[in-house]
């Protein structure tokens, strides 16, 4: 139908309809990926002592302090780090700074769903590049002439990591391109390219606090590269919104990269659980990837996923199911607390039974 | 000088160079129109006392508790609210959702910076209509075919406002584009045009928390329009960044309307000594504008403005001076506490004599 009158200057999109966001508390939530624990005590007295007199003026230009909290933690210059509004915000920062060229990016045929979403919005031409028949990533594949390339490490929805020597050939290929790793998932698993930057000045790293770091309520996502890369990011940022990162979301990333104890504990135990997990889903029949990330992403050769993901609906746990090519026999399971773990096995017994 | 390799793929971009953020306490920081008064007590609570082990979930997803709340302060519906990351995460939204026409939109020669750099962004065309002599707005310049307008009121830097009626009279010749009307400092005088959303379905109303609300560090921006024009906005925001305002940016933004009282004491105080500085300054020779925001824009006949501007800056105060056609010898300077108003005066006076 054409738009008319003022109507015919409205965007052409689709508005997004959203996941369910069940609200009631006894609900089991292993549909986004979250954090099975709070975030750390430290960041809780961060926020809760929060000079609030203090909000009345803007933030830090650039999120400074974070930034040089990071940049101490992962030994890297401040200048080498960019701090955004979530990862979202600092994934589409990067496709506008580092994707300009009129070769296709490349990233895979099964992925995170905002990027081919940013190609659109940006006008970015793109390929996807078919994942394996098992979903992992064939790097020989992204040795061929492109724009620029971007995939998660681990990917998602497959939770499968790619090895730090694959990126090694993946990089050493595409020299002339930039590459963006997105290390979402990269703190429950997989080995992390951070030590690559100093040899690797077309390497970009993102990351976010909402996974690993468990806030994802905050929004805090940032990214790692070269100085000359990560200028070109904050000029993107400052053309677009000067102030992307709060004052108070400040405080409270500077205290979750400090207590690495809390970090690192909350970490090993969700780690054993997934590994506790997968076993069990194993023993009840499915073929379980390789989990390099907070979730498992499972099939049963048997049952329908979307069988299952109604009946554990049902039942009060949430898990994800994606209605897409190649995917759609398959389910996304958060790996939640021990006690959210046995009572999801037990119904996906029942119903397996 | 031609870009090669990867770096043929970056942005061709300028990096903004950020104002002087002074660090030292001592300083009187009038350059930002930040609120000379801490945001509400009750702010302070919700901050304070904000259950941190919830942050591990992701926010609301459109930010509904604080959407139902402005709602109900302006006497709207949810669904005509729109929640963003400060109001330039906003109104980039509305460029993107309501600028897409082929004709130039419209918007004033001296206003807010970002106008001119989004439609770069968004290749947006556009045309900038001059301000009269005295820097008002003269509607009947805007009485011509145009892809969209959109202007602040009161208008920044000038702090001027439109009179609702000559609003009325824009939006009557314009029905067949979207107007957008940036009302971040509306709360400090001028006539609001809220109440004319049930009448124009082609008006949208953006506002900040930054300045009236004195929450510029928590980033939150908001627009208000008709169930349509907001569902476009959310659609924006859900292809680009989900999740903008975090949860603790909600509870406060929630409790920082609850406390009408506080709001509406802090913009008394704010007036009254913007009215004292206003006589001052005019006793001191200079031409003041008649403003209706938290900020003064003067000029002096005798002296140049960059000579004050400097001189207060080896002070220790720091107002506003912008090396632009047309307002080059003029100071925008913020309205701060009686205190930092006296410290100002004195200082002037001292230049001038």
């Amino acid at each position: 139908m054409e738009k008319t009158g003022f109507r015919r200057n409205l965007i052409n999109i689709t508005p997004y309809v959203a996941g369910e966001q069940p609200k009631n508390d006894r609900i089991i939530k292993l549909n986004a990926n979250e954090n099975a624990y709070p975030p750390s005590p430290m960041v809780q007295k961060a926020i809760n002592g929060f000079d609030v007199s203090s909000l009345r003026r803007y933030p830090d230009f650039s999120g400074e302090p974070l930034r040089s909290r990071l940049a101490e933690y992962y030994g890297l210059k401040t200048s080498q780090i960019f701090v955004g509004n979530g990862s979202d915000d600092v994934l589409a920062a990067a496709f506008r700074a580092f994707f300009n060229g009129s070769e296709p990016i490349l990233y895979p045929d099964v992925t995170y769903s905002f990027y081919p979403v940013w190609c659109e919005i940006l006008k970015i031409p793109f390929k996807t590049i078919p994942l394996r028949e098992d979903f992992t990533i064939n790097v020989d594949d992204y040795c061929v002439p492109n724009g620029g390339i971007i995939f998660p490490n681990p990917n998602a929805p497959t939770s499968i990591a790619l090895s730090k020597g694959e990126i090694i050939r993946l990089l050493d290929a595409n020299r002339d391109v930039i590459v963006v790793l997105d290390e979402t998932y990269i703190d429950f698993g997989g080995e992390s390219c951070v030590d690559l930057l100093g040899s690797y000045d077309n390497l970009v790293i993102t990351r976010t606090f909402s996974k690993s770091r468990s806030l994802a309520g905050m929004r805090l996502g940032f990214a790692m590269g070269s100085e000359e890369l990560i200028s070109y990011m904050n000029a993107v940022k400052d053309s677009y919104n000067s102030y992307p990162v709060d004052a108070v979301a400040i405080a409270a990333g500077c205290a979750a990269v400090e207590d690495d104890e809390y970090f690192k504990g909350t970490l090993k135990k969700l780690i054993a659980t997934r590994e506790r997990l997968a076993g069990e889903f194993t023993e009840l029949g499915f073929k379980v990837a390789a989990s390099a990330a907070n979730f498992l992403f499972v099939t049963h050769p048997r049952y329908k996923a979307k069988d299952i993901f109604t009946y554990l609906r049902d039942k009060g746990i949430f898990i994800r199911y994606f209605d897409s090519p190649r995917i759609d026999n398959y389910l996304r399971i958060t790996v939640g607390t021990d006690e959210e773990s046995d009572r999801l096995t037990e119904a996906v017994r029942e119903f397996v039974r």
